[in-house]
């Protein structure tokens, strides 16, 4: 970023591989996950597909468990940090359009095998943390900052605490207790339900 | 229940195995569960740790998932239906007390296994459903309807219908925000800050 090119460490370098190239990858590494799971993808699978040398996937990634955290962060189909509508309820609406029913019932099943993963590879769960879930944290903590700053709620509200949890607690549940995942109609009752409520809006 | 001994079906007998030998194969069905996971746990196995015969076993449980789940529900640690404290913040605190924090972390652990095996075992999924998760459904249900008669919560409160996702997504969801199981102490605070608050309570 602060430009020293010659001095860079070789990881921050990407000279190698363009954008559309790093888009290729990351939907082979989908793939790959969906087909075998994460404990059978290998990086030498992911070279053999792509037709890219295993030095060149090292060279840009540390390993496994940032390769397959950074590709699940370039396909996820949520962009919490475009969205800011003027309104709470307008910015986790236009969450919910975000979501394709069909991709998500995909991405469930891709999850749940991730979510089983991560309690026997703590690398994976720490890449996932770091690449994944903390920017997304990041980026609700400012869309609820906006909506206390608008005066839609107030900044005391204890519930502010517990919107991450509130927002993946619908996701999650909706197949333990109606037996299939959960849809955006129904989120969307669950934010005006639930969620708003539980924030005084 | 309407007592015909003689014309009963088999399974609901129950003249061979007495309360305290229940407890005693659920104990081991449970112990076998945490050791070996449910997709490795054979009838066999039980019948052999618990020197019963198969005939036995399969005489009382139709089959595997049905006696894991019936297992489950005599090993679990919280009952709704004997929860009635006269207020329903009293009885969500209640619900929690009845918690331990080593157990629920270790129950955790299980209840993961569990979630992985349903999405290959349908039978499984089927037996939890309808000896476990309905019957809490129910209980739940009752605590709320309490709770409205005493005026404490609004009939048309919308929130209503979605008590059972905000309760299990907070159980679900800290262990992939926070990293670790919840604790007695973060569910008292969701419990004050966004269950009841949803509620309008």
């Amino acid at each position: 970023m602060t430009g020293h090119p010659t001095t860079a460490p070789p990881r921050a370098r990407r000279s190698r591989i363009g954008p559309e190239r790093e888009a290729e990858l990351y939907a082979a590494v989908m793939d790959l996950l969906r087909e075998v799971g994460y404990d059978a993808l290998t990086m030498e699978a992911v070279a053999t597909r792509t037709r890219c040398s295993k030095a060149t996937l090292y060279r840009q990634w540390a390993g496994k468990p940032e390769l397959v955290a950074t590709a699940l962060r370039h396909q996820k189909p949520v962009t919490l940090d475009r969205i800011d509508t003027g309104s709470l309820r307008g910015d986790f609406n236009c969450l919910v359009d975000q979501l394709d029913d069909h991709r998500m019932a995909e991405d469930t099943a891709l999850l749940r095998g991730l979510a089983h993963a991560v309690h026997t590879h703590p690398d994976l769960l720490d890449a996932l943390r770091r690449l994944l879930v903390d920017p997304e944290l990041t980026g609700l903590g400012a869309l609820l900052a906006r909506a206390v700053e608008r005066g839609e709620v107030h900044p005391d509200t204890p519930a502010l605490a517990f919107v991450s949890h509130l927002m993946l607690g619908a996701l999650i549940t909706h197949p333990l207790i109606e037996g299939t995942p959960a849809d955006a109609a129904f989120l969307r009752r669950y934010i005006d339900s639930a969620l708003l409520p539980a924030l005084g809006v």
